[in-house]
């Protein structure tokens, strides 16, 4: 089979946004497929990731990785399935993820698939979120920095999201009481009802400071934070002694350069004996196939449910982004750009 | 012997000071002494201890412990001899410390004596600081939470004082790089000439971002934070990846109630993978026979020096805090009161 005939839609970062990346800072151009030389692989990609970290990539402050640069294909996590190989360990067929870009095709080496989908029995598409790096963030960051303990409190921000819902099951697992904190009342309902929180609050309401205080009675043993920004503010003020913060994102701030101003947390931290820690998945990988382990077996046992929001067609990908910050996705945002 | 003819001189808290107390706030009482009845011990003070902890004793916002009431005793560590004793285990003539307050004489049972002053070839007044709550701050929080490891850089905060001064050696014996900041040229020099740090750096100078950033060109791993506020935002911008940033004291910032405003630090935590903890000694009394065995050890070695500010007579107590405050004392502060 020849793959010199086949198209490759790419979405390339066309201009650098300040703050969240937007539609018109992309575009989408077509090119070709070579044949794959000896040691290549060209995968078919499936699904394309959506996700929040894609405005720290494109940004030019530094960061934990090279900015996606001008002009280059975006670089995204994909799921999909191998269609030509010169690599006799990854043959044609496999289902593999790593960071392929949002685009149709993508000529990689061994070194750049992140993992083989072997659990033929779960969607691919959990591949790229509970089955992948949401899930082993959730994972890593709660039991590994968290270390919640049976009883104690976990409070999560972008509680519906996918890590925070993830986060939000993995500690009930762990016999801890849950609060999820999501933007509108939608969200927050889905925590209570989808995904098992013990309470769930509306950041958007009126009264967020008053209904996050009646949720945290008892104090907040663990916070697992996505957002940074007031909603962390409004937390602080419940830490228990000993309390542990994992920052994990920064979803409701726009723009670190420079820093914006808020409370400082020094004295909670004293006073509270509390610690707050920040983390990249991408150091773990150490931890990764424990993780994998634990979450399909919870995905089969129907302990840990995940939802997502699948956007048909390459020609979604640029906006995607803007949208996820506007919050206008529930669970997990994919690409399909082909069939499973 | 009787006791009751002696009077005793009692610091008392007049009126809960906004911020930093000053003399204004306390008053000196003469009272009476009594004979100790079965179990208990009376202390004749000798050194009471100035530390800038009692403004947040004497503060009504909510703290790690009760606020010192109004009309009583002002709450302090002393170091001192037993007096008169009805307890067979603590017999006259032995030397002890405890939260004896600012007073000549303490009335207390057996289970309020923090230490017995056994190596008495070390000076009574080190029992206040170096070889007292101060070492055992540094020794926990420097080696428990900072963890450095041999080459790493370890930046101080108000370097020169009495913990500073014991983070930067203990640093400098476990084979860190150390770098101090303190207020004035003449603390710098102290960092630099008497407690051995490889660089020192004035907050007060008016390029000081530039000679700290000129000291920490490697970055900084661990940063003992005695003060919070800007000299903090500054140490922020240098972060290695994995620092530990340790929360001792906020000596910079007057008013907590509200918290005041600074840069967010998420982000630094996020793409540096680091961490910020608040710790309060009082929580470790099992490490401090470990901590006080190498202090003293270190001390003995001349590996670990001090340096004391005493001031001689009670009428000194209640301006002391104040002019900690101030920046007015080099080495632990300390009220003599009687002759050793």
């Amino acid at each position: 089979m020849s793959t010199t005939t086949l198209v490759n839609r790419q979405v390339r970062l066309k201009s650098r946004p300040e703050g969240i990346p937007q539609a018109e800072h992309f575009e989408i151009v077509e090119a070709g497929v070579a044949e794959p030389a000896p040691g290549q692989i060209l995968v078919r990609n499936i699904y394309l990731s959506v996700e929040p970290a894609m405005r720290g990539w494109v940004s030019a402050v530094r960061n934990y990785s090279e900015p996606v640069a001008i002009g280059a294909v975006m670089r995204s996590f994909a799921a999909g399935r191998v269609e030509a190989s010169r690599d006799a360990e990854v043959p044609a067929g496999t289902l593999v993820t790593g960071l392929f870009g949002w685009q149709d095709y993508a000529m990689v080496e061994r070194s750049a698939i992140q993992r083989v989908v072997s659990d033929r029995d779960l969607p691919l598409s959990t591949s790229l979120g509970v089955m992948g790096l949401n899930g082993v963030t959730a994972h890593y960051g709660l039991l590994q920095i968290g270390r919640p303990r049976i009883g104690e409190t976990v409070v999560v921000s972008t509680a519906a999201g996918a890590v925070g819902s993830a986060v939000g099951q993995i500690a009930k697992i762990k016999g801890c009481r849950t609060v999820g904190i999501a933007g509108g009342a939608q969200k927050a309902r889905l925590c209570s009802e989808h995904f098992g929180y013990d309470a769930a609050v509306d950041y958007k309401a009126d009264d967020f400071d008053a209904l996050l205080a009646q949720a945290c009675a008892s104090g907040v043993d663990v916070y697992f934070d996505n957002t940074a920004g007031p909603i962390s503010d409004a937390v602080m003020a419940h830490l228990n002694p000993g309390a542990r913060i994992i920052v994990c994102g920064t979803a409701s701030v726009a723009n670190w350069d420079p820093p914006p101003q808020g409370p400082r947390v020094e004295r909670h931290l004293l006073v509270k004996r509390a610690r707050i820690q920040g983390f990249v998945i991408f150091d773990h990988a150490d931890h990764f196939d424990a993780a994998y382990r634990d979450l399909a077996a919870w995905l089969r046992e129907g302990r840990l449910r995940y939802l997502e929001d699948v956007l048909d067609g390459i020609e979604r990908a640029p906006g995607a982004i803007a949208g996820l910050y506007r919050g206008e996705n529930l669970g997990k945002r994919l690409i399909r750009i082909a069939p499973e």
